[in-house]
């Protein structure tokens, strides 16, 4: 009996502890999970997510990006950082919630390229800011010229995950449009600067269109210029494309669909299927291409979701992806080093899960790169640059698993190829699987390795061509060299033999010579 | 003046844009972060959220549990997991909100050792198979034998991340309490058979006092019996650490507390603060001992933490945490591999952020044990076993740190030893600090890092002193056979100098060697 009435009040008193988690209380205690594992992460990971935020907002507007990035020393170990951008600023009412909200955000729900994708990053410095200093973040928004900007103080009440609002009033700010936003936080700016100098400088690297001003603790004053003058091409939103759907979410898309056809859900809420593909999913499905779409049982669900698997469709469009180009990946390159040889590509897009995603790659070679050690490493995902977690990713997989040996380079194992060599890998996608909310590391879908290892490969037969050349020249020129050394000699011989002046000989000899060395000269230059 | 229109337009339309992400459409999107990349893993996954839970069920009750595994074949890539325990059981109020809304659970805001931490693991399984095939998951539960069970068919609303009750009733049960889980999903048993099985085999090692039952798709039934029947010390919960605490925590608890003076928040709501030590803290931080929590400003909060950051304070107690022992850890090992060495060791508990923390470490070595490959790792924190992402985890990190050399192991560099051995590590601790939400690495945290390479030092001290008398007594056993060879030989020389008797020499030379293998051998087997 005792053993019963335990049991019975164990349970109960289990309900009363059980009670829901809010996501910043989560974060709070998950801080590494979104890059703020140590001080001198938490400062890069701060203005990364500003800095990667105004540009998708200037992207938004068509506008070519102004940037200024400051950070400021408050106190030992204490810092205030300033992102300040030229973009579209926000709507006064959306304020609190972009910027206090975790899991809030514009970019979610869309299937387009942009840097930010889950409405986590900026409201997580927030809460980071929040943490670590109690100091509040401060924002100035402006939407129009003719409009007033209006300054926000905002902390993030982590239990229910609201914004909560400190101070709220009505500012001039000097500028036509914009946001500015200011985060005090705990930092070592010490160790972290050099991180901090990586990103902005690749981030200025794939952006060429960015015109980025850097003012350091000690107010030193730096200036990334805009390189072009053109704006990215603009990347459209797509429908998902039938291939990429789950059972459970085709039934949730069924049950919120406005359409009141299955017929006309299959055509409007997809993309690539055209009246006589859905009509012949539906037939394949049994189903009736009139039947109403919220009265689809999971069974029926399930037939649909087999019979578009069965079906064949195009690809989805890729003008959701805005891809750097292999032109400017190679400008931003020769910028970047100092090296002999440059080449880069971008692959025709290819998809995963549904979600369409392209590679771009380039190799440096040679020049003042270094010949002993590892070959370097720049990998970018929707134009921003990856520095941590390098092991856990995709695209250092991919490397490994490239044999560089055919290319010129040595490799022991699966290991990263060592030599005097740069290779850079940008993967464009509508949703970059990362594998934390930090965004340090992309995950491991074989799709996306398969292309990562396509594009290097074409990288690296460009690099083996080059590297074969110059030591066929190299070669070349050393069998000159020496025969040029024994021209006297066999001239002697020669005229021994034959009577014919020495100096006749010597002469035509070293014509021969030229003009054949000229010819390696030039192949060797290609 | 068009520009400024457009603008406006701008701000405006993504405003309408802005919404918030539910959690549960977050993971499904990024289902990967849970441990769902492909069908192979989410099987394991799925077993695993629910054994642990099970474990942790029958822990807090403290019964001996009692769990049967059960996995078949639905159709091609989809299977029906099911788990059954003699736990406690869930109030019937609370069963919708445990299985179908991410982020609820009674461990999150409790500083104890557990398998679960953060009331997402068995919900994300429920997510999982909703996605994958569309069904509801399946709950009976039962909280006293004389009240009847609860039968309860789950979906989530991902929208909203909220149960939706598709059947509840009451059902009969012939179980006294406990809880039985059904969820269907697509999976992959062919190439995840073995990872189910070395998860199961392993918990069952590091928890001895489970019996569990495993019924794989083929219908093979398969036991592993209780090894002890004595229960595991039950952890206790404990209050946070004053060192471990941030600003914004400290402020946010300020608010929070119960406590009407400053004095009484001190001593009660952290642990280690007695009412001395909270006066001296009070005096540095020049705050009344009888202020008022509610009223404490940022300032004077940060004052208050300064404060105690330079007060010297008793380590968090350990009762909060609940070790294997190093001896159940070997006679685990044991059973499990062939080994002609083992030695296991538990460090005494130690302290991250305020959270305490123990390692325990195991080595075999020998035997049947592979001599040429990488030596084995097996890792385990909380009781539960680790089988991805070895290369991210901290105990990786820390074996590859550790120099092995000089424990009589091959190593090159900087990588995993070479030889018959295998490392067990575990971690048991208040909050582990995994990469990501599905717990598969521990995060590279100094303090972690440094207990494991002393733990596995330790170790490593027993593994080379047993290495190097085994090569000894070898050498030494070497020495004698030669030795005995030449006796016959020694004895005629010995005979013809001495004149005594060659048969006598020989017999005596024979007895001395005798008695000094006995000894050599008996050296050897310590």
């Amino acid at each position: 009996m005792i053993r019963i009435v335990k049991n019975n009040i164990r349970a109960y008193e289990l309900a009363k502890e059980q009670k829901e988690i809010s996501i910043s209380e989560f974060f709070t205690k998950n801080r590494h999970l979104l890059g703020f594992d140590n001080p001198v992460r938490a400062l890069l990971t701060t203005i990364k997510e500003l800095v990667d935020n105004s540009l998708d907002a200037c992207d938004e507007m068509k506008v070519l990006p102004d940037i200024m990035v400051q950070i400021s020393s408050v106190s030992e170990n204490r810092y205030r950082v300033v992102v300040e951008d030229n973009g579209p600023g926000i709507v006064k009412q959306q304020i609190p919630n972009i910027f206090a909200k975790l899991l809030y955000g514009s970019k979610f729900f869309k299937l387009r390229q942009s840097r930010g994708q889950q409405g986590i990053g900026v409201s997580a410095s927030v809460l980071y800011g929040q943490l670590t200093t109690g100091k509040s973040a401060k924002i100035i928004s402006k939407i129009d010229p003719k409009k007033p900007a209006h300054y926000y103080g905002l902390h993030i009440d982590t239990a229910r995950n609201e914004p909560e609002i400190l101070k709220e009033e009505v500012v001039k700010w000097d500028k036509d449009h914009g946001t500015k936003v200011e985060i005090e936080l705990e930092g070592n700016y010490k160790f972290g600067a050099r991180y901090i100098e990586s990103y902005l400088k690749q981030t200025a690297m794939v952006n060429p269109h960015l015109k980025l001003i850097y003012i350091d603790p000690e107010k030193k004053k730096k200036t990334f210029s805009r390189a072009v003058s053109e704006l990215p091409t603009e990347p459209k939103a797509i429908k998902p494309h039938p291939h990429g759907i789950e059972l459970g979410i085709l039934m949730n898309m069924l049950k919120n669909t406005k359409a009141r056809t299955i017929q006309s859900f299959l055509t409007n809420d997809f993309c690539r299927v055209g009246s006589k593909t859905a009509k012949n999913i539906c037939d394949m499905a049994k189903i009736n291409t009139n039947a109403r779409p919220k009265r689809i049982a999971r069974q029926e669900a399930d037939n649909l979701l087999q019979a578009i698997k069965k079906t064949k469709l195009i690809a989805p469009p890729t003008d959701c992806l805005s891809p750097i180009g292999s032109s400017l990946l190679e400008k931003g390159l020769k910028k970047e080093v100092n090296a002999e040889f440059f080449t880069a590509i971008t692959r025709p897009p290819s998809v995963y899960r549904g979600m369409p995603f392209q590679i771009e790659a380039a190799i440096a070679y040679g020049g003042d790169l270094d010949k002993e050690g590892n070959v370097k490493v720049m990998r970018f995902a929707n134009k921003v640059p990856l520095l941590y977690q390098q092991g856990a990713c995709a695209i250092t997989k991919s490397i490994q698993q490239t044999k560089w040996r055919s290319y010129g380079l040595q490799q022991s194992g699966n290991n990263i190829p060592v030599g005097p060599a740069m290779i850079v890998v940008h993967i464009a996608s509508v949703w970059v699987p990362f594998t934390s909310e930090s965004k340090e590391a992309i995950a491991h879908y074989p799709e996306i390795i398969k292309e990562v290892k396509l594009a290097l490969q074409e990288c690296g037969r460009q690099l083996s061509r080059y590297i074969r050349r110059k030591i066929r020249s190299k070669e070349q020129k050393e069998r000159v060299n020496l025969f040029e050394k024994y021209i006297p000699e066999i001239a002697i011989s020669l005229s021994n033999i034959s009577g014919i002046s020495r100096i006749k000989i010597e002469n035509d000899l070293n014509k021969i010579l030229k003009k054949n060395t000229n010819q390696i000269i030039k192949e060797g230059e290609i």
